[in-house]
């Protein structure tokens, strides 16, 4: 059994990682910290998990995270930077699931998220977590930078695309649509039932922290430069991404079916719809599938890749969970098999 | 292995009978019919299951039916009475999710169900599969009437009030509020999203099908006649029946926290709540678990009894499940562990 | 013109308030007050008045406010009793959309309210604001207190049945159902989409402040004490309250629907629909409409009435509106004649 | 006063033009067709009617619908092209709110909407209905193609753009998401609540009719053919569209913010926001306006509009009694001033 310990598990993506976990037949679940809700069962906080599990929150402490195999961080920005070496170096492993550890280049990341990078010398080390690309990489890493959610969308769009150098990287067009859960579970008037029901925006148009994370992830796999307008949006439902995604192709003579369709074969959570399919955020919510259809409207040279996924697990806690299967030998499905809910 | 066999699996409630069964390790889904859909995936109709079964829908067949230890009739009322007489001939067992079975006293089946019932002989042997009041029935019956949604939300609420005779029971009342699956798969106006979403209201408060279903089950219970009042409504959501149950208690001294805490202690699907506690639908999205709570507001003689289930899992295809599990001896809760998805 | 002046309009009471009024053919805007966003003119706040009023938020002072007409308190409880008493004094007339003025039982409200009344004085001078009973003191009151959203579609919904002496008053049961904006717009986690979307659930089940509002309201009908459990629910939706009535009536050969029909024949804001109708409160969205079905299941001695209004309209706004016209003797119905949204 | 009929009121945009034109002060509502509601009131269908029309539903007669001033269509593609010439040849003037007329191309026409066209000479003669490019025109027409809702959307967001030759028109990409209403009123299993809501999906991503029609409109700003793609998606709420347009510029210095302040400065119903700002659909909910929002990513050279209106009212109903004013010299608001409803 691996031992496992959760640093913040008072959100959606600690949540997510809890109903997970604790039907993880490999592993077990030892420790989850919250400072505002130490001593609750986390039963109480979350009534899902009623019968399930027995675990309370408890006060951060390095010892008995130290102890455990495996630590998640579901923690805002900026918190597992401040523990993850003293971790490593008590050989613990550590699955960052915030942005900490996701842009090696330290001063954009600097620029993006407004403050002083705590560790950059781990940076280096850390394994950007999207099995798809990195799977080796994952297996051996100790610091795992689980991405984010639209750039788990995105990415996966993209690359068969772009790794094959079939589309004209210049200027790629990433117009995403997302459930308010991604907005996390604080208190905030924006994202009040009242206020984003039944309504449509776009947020964030001048620049959004996952637009160099997507960017970084496309230029490694076009090996140059990559131009991206990247749009969020918010859409009126708990879960779920919708990644619509532009780009020219430089030869229209490519199957682009097939493309994609080889590039996921062997890959468990990467779902090809059949041509002419168009893919519902319905279709994956609550499991840790991506599923992509592909499209080039009246045989022009624009090529459409719908890309869908849910936020709250493959877009974060179910991904983590994979990437914890690759570093520790286990099936890569374990724990992730259920099927999505679907009406 | 039990060979299982669907019988009308294009609603709602056969896409959650797949999505439980395929998933079950102690079955094998051997054929699912529906003559409008014979030959199409259902991956093809249901995306969630893309990559979890190969099987596609058939014309319903006697003899392969038959050949099952069991068939599921996921079907309109009125289609299960037609073809069970023969099935149980075949020696398969029989478990029916419509109504066919569900009322012992034929004339006022066919009063509300404005049919002619196939098979009344069939009724007598018929167990209604309420599993925390009938288990020891269901262990030897070939034939299992599935309880309705709102009943079972309603009967296990108001059990164990009625049970020990501490309800008047000449005027219970039953609020109850369901997402608008419960209107089923086929198209239909009134359950549009632009008519239904952003609104509440009442249906069919002059007489609804589950009225007699709910009374005979607690008039067994109250070994007496029992007067109901049972209002439903529709609410803007895809599943969940929040049933809020007022009664009268003729003896106010009584603990009845407790009462309902003992009632329920050992069965591994109704999770009475702390006292003070709010059962919300969302804490059983996609699970087999009634939530229930009880108050008696301002310390006066009106018991009011909060109970929540997932109508498409406890109130139909979970339960269903479980009386499977039960008939051939498995363990109760195979195959229907999975936790609630919140949010 | 009627000058206006508004106290707190950061709310949804506050923005429907705007809309309304700016909107009223016979009204001045002319002050809308917060502390914590003044300076910034309203349509920033609430961008669907861009381009109807010019009109920024200022601090509170008594001296403009006392020079209009009327001032409308779209505050929070307790805010209100601090300053009607002087606004009075200057001529002022107020209409407080909050509760302090709501319950002549000082100790009453005390104890649900949390708080010691400011101006006890004042109460006994407040004309409570339900048009439908009130409608000659109204038009006399210097103060009215607003009805609460709940006890508005409860008293139109009960007042036909009591008035007449027809209900057993000892045991009346109002289950309600609430949108989310009634919790108002400041940031909860409970009020959150991802919370309470996609989810049922009672609250305030032990007792909630409007129970003895709506008790008050009834017992001045029935002339004696009345009985009452009041339980209200979230329900996934915006805007809405729809409040389902049960009582037992003391006659059975009375026509209910004949009662309804000749209590409100004259109302121009309660609609009676034909006998065996179903409210949906998306058929008073936005308007200033209470519509009201009675129904005698299977000819019992149960009534149920389904009660639906807005919430923030005739549960608020709108019906605050309603008071300044009849206040002011402007036709009762000026600058209220919108039609419903729907879908 | 403006004597209107309207032929096929049983839909979305038919209660939307009756919910207009019932309050509108210069008009008188003559009569309602609809075959299959014959003899219904209005009112029965649309509960929101209720009090504000005694309108019943009548069998088409082009004879009292030549009476009428003007006759609306709210029918199906290829209805009003059967009864158009004819009504025209009464001296009637036709604002058709389906397709019939809105494509110039007839050939082209007839390949997106699968028929023949019934009367090409009047498509020679109709004016398109964007009184913002056409109102000139409009005002002499006696055949108006009310254009469609994302139409609407995308060619008020684009056209200071293009109209100014400052976009590459080679490669224009315009991601519209529509809330479910724009599916209509009739019975489909994918617009049912239960199929969409809680789920984001692109549609028709081959190719979907509104696309020559905003193509049409942007060749005509151009003056030159317009490389166009167009991706529909459906989003989980019944109210508005979302157009999110991308545009390469072909000059970075220009103030794009300032251009489209100008170009839509005295439109009573295109409201471009402060620089920086994200329209929301909820701002316009009910109201005729369409809201515009541009954006420059990070100094690059891909322009980001966003344009939001209600598809039933500035997408529909509303933009057809805006084009009945300027046809009949009234006030081009009149009718069309409710703020929309927020939240």
């Amino acid at each position: 059994m691996i031992t496992v310990g959760i640093v913040g598990g008072t959100g959606y993506t600690g949540v997510e990682l809890l109903r997970l976990l604790v039907a993880h037949p490999g592993v077990e679940l030892r420790v989850i910290t919250s400072r505002s809700e130490a001593g609750m069962p986390v039963s109480d906080l979350f009534p899902n998990l009623r019968g399930h599990t027995e675990l309370a929150f408890s006060v951060p402490d390095i010892d008995t995270l130290g102890g455990c195999d495996v630590v998640f961080f579901a923690t805002p920005n900026g918190i597992a930077m401040q523990m993850v070496p003293e971790l490593l170096e008590k050989g613990c492993r550590v699955i960052d699931l915030a942005a900490d550890f996701r842009i090696q280049d330290i001063p954009e990341w600097e620029k993006w998220y407004g403050m002083t990078h705590a560790c950059p010398a781990s940076v280096v080390d850390a394994v950007y977590g999207l099995p798809e690309v990195n799977r080796a990489e994952i297996e051996k890493a100790h610091l795992v930078a689980n991405p984010g959610c639209y750039p788990t969308a995105a990415q996966l769009g993209y690359l068969p695309l772009i790794e094959n150098g079939l589309a004209d990287v210049s200027s790629l067009i990433a117009d995403c649509k997302s459930g308010v859960s991604g907005a996390g579970r604080g208190a905030s008037v924006g994202a009040l039932l009242a206020e984003c029901s039944e309504s449509m925006k776009a947020y964030a148009v001048p620049g959004h922290r996952h637009l160099p994370e997507i960017r970084q992830g496309l230029e490694r796999a076009a090996s140059q430069p990559v131009g991206l307008t990247f749009v969020p949006h918010l859409a009126p439902m708990i879960r779920g991404i919708h990644a619509t995604l532009y780009a020219r192709v430089v030869d229209r003579s490519v199957d682009i079916q097939s493309l994609y369709e080889q590039r996921y074969a062997n890959e468990p959570f990467v779902d090809v719809l059949p041509a002419g399919s168009h893919a519902e955020t319905r279709s994956v919510k609550g499991s840790n599938i991506c599923r992509i259809a592909v499209h080039r409207p009246q045989d022009g040279d624009i090529v459409v890749v719908l890309s869908v996924i849910d936020n709250l697990v493959k877009g974060a806690a179910g991904q983590a969970v994979q990437n914890m299967n690759i570093m520790f030998g286990l099936e890569e499905s374990q724990g992730l098999e259920s099927i999505a809910l679907l009406p």
